[in-house]
């Protein structure tokens, strides 16, 4: 998160900018591995879910720019360490061969990582917004949130049901 | 995740091995921070999180020898690029100045993506160890995912009701 830019921390709304644009960059760089992680996934539903993934990454970048003019703030992008390892460790599987549930397996276990980033970020921002009694930008992040928690199950859902490289090699 | 260290990926039990040295790391780095933030944090209810979340990741780091000792894996860690991007955000905090609501809540945004790191990263070994019909590490892993998982609620909990900048500055 690209909140310690400064060593100064006044306001909330300082605080809650530098949510916004970490999360902001946190969108960009998730929506260029996404195609090829469909793309690698052997499992249908599995490739649906990220093709699906993209689509929504692209409405939650447009709720950022939303939030950030709603709120006066130019949208711009905070380089976080963070979200660049986990995506970079995803874009790893990529490259990677082996037994096609077990790098399915991989793929979802990247990809509910980088999740589980943008719920504890939209969370936040959620909460601060909330703090500041703006409705406006509470409610479109809190949709984001919704949807990122929804997308976390249904990689769950998929990992327990359809990609269980285990209970396919018993087969 | 310190999963793509080859570029094979055979086999479901190799993909829990690398979950664990992972999450072993991802622990041992935690221990680092958490006192100074422990000591950084104003809100004695966040202060009291902090030194009793320290307490849980030594039990954590207990359980995983425990789960490793069971799978005859050798507990090692694997440098995990995200979780040390995640704990340099957290400790750049520490270095801050400014308002301290504002610096407890930032502490507390750093401190929930630590903990959607780890349970992305639980509920994922967890979910292996199932399919892998090896109840006693799914038991162990599920014990650390419920406690990440109230850590994280009582965050939100500390953040919402006791640390907020924008109603305190109204008083």
């Amino acid at each position: 998160m690209g909140i310690f830019t400064s060593d100064k921390l006044d306001t909330l709304e300082e605080l809650l900018e530098h949510e916004l644009k970490d999360l902001y960059d946190a969108e960009h760089r998730i929506t260029e591995p996404l195609p090829k992680m469909a793309e690698k996934a052997t499992n249908p539903s599995l490739k649906k879910a990220f093709q699906n993934h993209l689509r929504q990454t692209e409405k939650h970048i447009e709720r950022l720019n939303s939030v950030c003019e709603h709120r006066g703030i130019e949208p711009q992008r905070e380089k976080c360490d963070a979200i660049v390892g986990l995506i970079k460790e995803g874009s790893e599987v990529l490259s990677a061969e082996g037994d096609n549930d077990v790098l399915d397996a991989a793929l979802i276990a990247a990809a509910q990582r980088v999740e589980h980033y943008e719920i504890a970020g939209y969370g936040t921002a959620r909460t601060f917004a909330q703090q500041l009694s703006d409705d406006y930008s509470a409610e479109l992040l809190e949709q984001t949130l919704d949807e990122e928690k929804s997308t976390d199950q249904q990689l769950t859902k998929i990992a327990v049901g359809s990609v269980n490289p285990a209970s396919a090699r018993e087969q």
